[in-house]
């Protein structure tokens, strides 16, 4: 990384340096052994069930993270839009689940640049009308594009409400010769209501049957067709309804988590201990590895910390950033590194640059301490940083690791 | 910019070809008339009230914008953090007001290094503790370092709540030989509930009166003392505070607005109508500059448009994304560039990368049509891109501006 780029970063961080000392905060970082157990633990989870893993590299955004999860086994990385595409073949992603449409010239552009590169791409398709300006499109560049329909749900987000509209989505790719139909695609992470397990069961269930139905109608132009669910909350039901011996055969069923790599403190923490009741017998889970670090700005009044740290450092979506532990870096400069419980403390509000915190107004705590925050739900954390640390158990930065947004 | 660092961008912006083709979407646009306008209207506002202009540069981290800033006549820039206040001396900015608390002993080092570069640089103070951390600091380093009491409110952020306070904070800097005390700061945006405008003008009464109390009793060493406050919401009554011939001829009036640079189109647009309120007679007014463009991406139900945009890519507090203005690419290609009406249209859901928007059942609409978007409140929608587009009135792109966050 050249000067002038870190010196136009926020973090401008370096590997080397202890997290204490020397690394300018505050500072994103992910701890080395439970990011290496989350990546083993899911690969394993998606095998057992038969399942291919294409993790959704929307989450993270970083290369290196694509490089370990692909190194631990996964079929692909799965992602949201054709730039995303391009920065993770740039980096060595040859396989990529768009697991959205692919809209507009530009990005129809960006993408037949990765497939002429040698790409295995696939998107979803749902209209006819994208159907056609992705048939033309392609036509045009001499260039074959695999699609997969997206199955979506009543008052859901994208996707054919129903068998009738995908039967005439069938007819529509049909007539464009340079569209190849792979599979099916879907996301039960827009049901929410009522109850959610059974519906999230009969989604599952209503893919399989989709994928077997236009299988055996023989309009499924691919020997193992694709067919593709899971965000980071009900992977476990969607690897339920797609572990068929069936399936394993003569299918590619692809679960696509993306949040297991970093996992979180609250929400899917909570979704997890979710999982573990519905099978009982899994075998560990888990673990939270993103933690961002920030300074004690001011303690203007009793009970009140100013973080120095904001909506451009952390995310606060559907939770306030969490303090997890203090280090007394200041208040107890000879025990710096023993870190603090302070379980009670919770943020109040949240700024573009500060946090505001409750504490005891008797606590030890000085301006310049560090305190370690974790979140609910990892995306919107990593997209505020061009770098995140890899840390190890002694919170030594190991490695930088480069985002992509 | 290299080719590897483009294709690890989103944007992956060039200049040159026109927001509705070549151009990948969504993206972020700024149109260059009412940019030049805002720029020169603050500007002149700041003049017309005898105060100087240090725009928060914490909203854009452009520094394209800072350099349009500064050409403009501003006096410095504003900044949050240590690591924004080397990005914006990186390119080419030498005043730095950095109206927050420098914390940690790596930031500073990042700003003794600017010192050390050719900085006048300011921070702000409000704790002993923090006091006696940068004077034993800066002191090794040999350098000075000029600092700003911090006024706060009751209630608020940082910042000293009363004048007892002020008083101790005064004389902990006297024993500190490498710290300059240069005058006051504050920030009246956290001012909330019952009378504001009338809190506020007590605010600017009482930032002008410690900063003459301060300087009357000797202990302010500057020959022009600071006295800086101003949000994007306020500003014109910490103006008029500020407005007084002793302040003109023997202080430094700095105000800090950041927002103004491309205004928005609802909170501040709100905030403007009551600066406008307040001074009948003021000449014009902010006008908005920055907007999102994407792409109908799915129209899975009637009354339901899916858009190829998300919290990756706009603000959506606090208020959700605005739909302003259809280009209708796909439903009427032969009028692509004669945006219609969309009132009516509204947000009603954002994820990630999805906006979902409520239109009529009958809308004349098509996937692959673009919709520009507006925002409240533009900081939070500057730090989702790595470029800008600057756009002329044709849509033409004129000018790639990289953020630095």
């Amino acid at each position: 990384m050249s000067e002038a780029a870190m010196a136009c970063d926020k973090g401008g961080v370096e590997t080397g340096p202890g997290l204490l000392t020397g690394i300018s905060l505050p500072a994103a970082v992910i701890h080395e052994a439970p990011l290496a157990h989350n990546l083993a633990w899911m690969q394993r989870f998606a095998e057992a069930h038969g399942a291919r893993l294409a993790p959704h590299g929307k989450t993270t955004m970083a290369p290196a993270l694509f490089r370990r999860q692909l190194e631990a086994g996964a079929w692909g990385i799965t992602l949201a839009t054709a730039p995303q595409c391009r920065a993770a073949f740039v980096h060595g992603v040859r396989r990529l689940l768009m697991a959205n449409q692919l809209v507009g010239e530009a990005n129809m552009g960006i993408v037949a640049e990765l497939i002429e590169g040698g790409a295995d791409y696939y998107c979803v398709v749902d209209s006819a009308e994208n159907v056609r300006q992705l048939g033309r499109f392609f036509a045009a560049r001499g260039l074959e594009l695999q699609v997969l329909i997206e199955l979506g749900v009543s008052g859901g987000r994208c996707g054919c409400r129903d068998a009738s509209q995908v039967e005439a989505l069938v007819a529509a790719i049909a007539e464009q010769p340079s569209l190849r139909l792979a599979g099916i695609e879907g996301y039960e992470g827009m049901i929410a209501g009522g109850d959610e397990v059974a519906a999230v069961r009969a989604y599952g269930a209503r893919l399989v049957d989709t994928v077997r139905l236009l299988h055996a109608s023989g309009v499924l132009e691919s020997e193992a067709p694709i067919v593709t669910a899971s965000g980071s909350k009900w992977f476990d039901l969607i690897a339920e309804a797609f572990d068929r011996a069936e399936l394993r055969e003569h299918y590619t069923p692809v679960l696509r988590p993306g949040c297991y790599v970093v996992h979180d403190h609250r929400l899917y923490a909570s979704a997890m201990t979710d999982v573990k009741a519905r099978h009982p017998h899994l075998e560990g889970e888990l673990q939270p590895a993103l933690e961002v670090f920030a300074h004690v700005q001011s303690l203007p009044e009793p009970g009140l910390a100013i973080i120095a740290l904001g909506k451009r450092d952390i995310g606060h979506e559907p939770d306030l950033p969490m303090p997890l532990r203090l280090y007394p870096l200041c208040s107890h400069p000879s025990a710096a590194t023993t870190p603090l419980d302070i379980a009670g403390w919770h943020a109040t509000h949240i700024m573009d640059q500060h946090v505001f915190l409750a504490i005891p107004g008797d606590a030890r705590i000085a301006v310049g301490d560090v305190i370690a925050f974790g979140t609910s739900h990892p995306c919107l954390t990593f997209d505020k940083w061009r770098q995140l640390l890899l840390v190890d158990e002694a919170l030594k930065a190991k490695e930088s690791l480069e985002t992509c947004f």
